[in-house]
């Protein structure tokens, strides 16, 4: 094609397909580089913007690493990353929220009634709960991957101070689908704002805040893998969280108790002396198959 | 807002802008988001994919360096850089097309009537035109900086056989407007496909081929830079360039002249013993702010 023109340009790039691409690729392409080719005609965009773009995805490539990951920030600040989660949520379950760029993998197990919080400072939390079927069937032998913040708002793939897991680990539920630890209550913390997305919200005036969360991996053989975070209601940015993450069926009351209320079966049974803070909550995991 | 949806998400994402932000960047930034969560809802976009995506970004940062710009062959696969192209383009001035991903900075002084070809093999080219204004005035002092492939197929930043600056040059047309050089006939050439790009253009079953070109970037003040490429006629790839680059009034012929009409003034004048083609062409810059 000779006469390409911005109007047929969609249409040229299409029929460069070859006849054994993929259904869902050539799909999915189309969708995406109609939308991309819309975008620029709808705002005229000019070669200073695009040169723009293209050097904020170099930044972007950049200054990602193993432990830091721009374009899932990227995804995560512009409420891609939560409409996909949207969009595959099933009603039945638990809703997923953002992954967010700095799970790890490969944290050590926590064993049932195991504690994260170690000698860090700040509120105790207990942590129990189920994970269930739809229907509220226990599911035994599902692995929680869990993560958090340390106290001074950092993961530990960003805190040269902590262990690479601290606040990481695998807990596997038992016969009954229970998980039970402790930990320290998360905070509310802001996304890096040192790199090209940072720019992004400085530019346009928005916070950097996210509302204190727990992270949860949810993988159970027959049942769709949930990756979702837990809120508690009291926090000052539960209605702006700046990845979009909160879904309501999230936000979860963290009971304040007397330290005689701690119940038995935990590494730190018969060793809490102050008050502690107590959220329970089940994490409902959708059939990979719906049941005919 | 608690109750994002995936209807309402887009909404939610501008009522985060700051009252301060700059207009162009809230339309800028409303349209590409509203055509990303578009494209997501259209295609019901998986987990599976969106990690797909981030990954191929994630590949495309690792593989860019000060040479190779992944982004921006990306840009040029899928259309994006020539409509961009086409939108800012005047059709008082020659077509703008792809800046592509080889051009560097800082290319040596091509004295008029200058030799790029040197000991390549291939076929000498004669390279003769102006550079005008829309209404055919001569523009004095204008720069070309030229850059093209070696007869292997390379550009010189891909080629550790080759200068850095080899086939790349900076002429500045004299009181006539005139420029002129001689080098070696460009080849066509395939896009590189070792990165996550090729794996694009592999999977869709697209050719990695370019018709064969020279490029120049022309700047003048008081005049758009021009960032264009010319093609000769009888380049098999011409109705299938790879990066959407041809354009009607790009395509030139090619004469093939005997070695007795090479023409004064030239570093080669006098010693060339072979037939040699010639191309003759103008290239029209529009003026910054239209005349009143």
């Amino acid at each position: 094609m000779r006469n390409i023109d911005k109007d047929n340009i969609t249409d040229v790039f299409m029929s460069y397909f070859g006849p054994d691409t993929d259904p869902r690729l050539r799909q999915v392409m189309e969708s995406l580089v109609r939308h991309l080719h819309g975008f620029a005609r709808e705002v005229g965009l000019t070669h200073a913007e695009w040169q723009t773009g293209i050097e904020f995805l170099e930044r972007a490539g950049r200054i990602s690493d193993d432990k830091r990951h721009e374009f899932v920030l990227l995804s995560d600040v512009l409420g891609l990353s939560s409409l996909v989660d949207m969009i595959n949520s099933d009603p039945a379950g638990t809703s997923s929220s953002v992954l967010g760029p700095f799970h790890i993998a490969g944290a050590p197990p926590l064993p049932m009634g195991g504690d994260m919080k170690r000698d860090f400072g700040g509120p105790l939390l207990l942590v129990r709960g189920r994970v269930t079927a739809p229907d509220g069937t226990p599911i035994a032998g599902a692995e929680l991957d869990i993560w958090q913040t340390a106290p001074n708002g950092m993961y530990s793939s960003q805190d040269p101070e902590q262990d690479l897991y601290s606040f990481h680990g695998i807990q596997t539920t038992g016969p009954d689908g229970r998980f039970g630890f402790t930990t320290v209550r998360p905070v509310s913390y802001t996304v890096p704002t040192d790199g090209p997305v940072g720019d992004i919200l400085n530019a346009t005036g928005r916070h950097p805040w996210r509302p204190s969360h727990l992270h949860f991996i949810v993988k159970a053989k027959g049942f769709r893998t949930l990756v979702t975070e837990i809120f508690p209601d009291d926090d000052p940015y539960l209605d702006e969280d700046t990845v979009f993450g909160v879904r309501s069926d999230l936000i979860m009351h963290y009971d304040e108790c007397p330290p005689e209320a701690f119940p038995d079966g935990f590494a730190l049974s018969g060793k809490v002396k102050e008050p502690f803070l107590s959220a329970s909550f089940d994490l409902k995991l959708v059939p990979e198959t719906p049941a005919a």
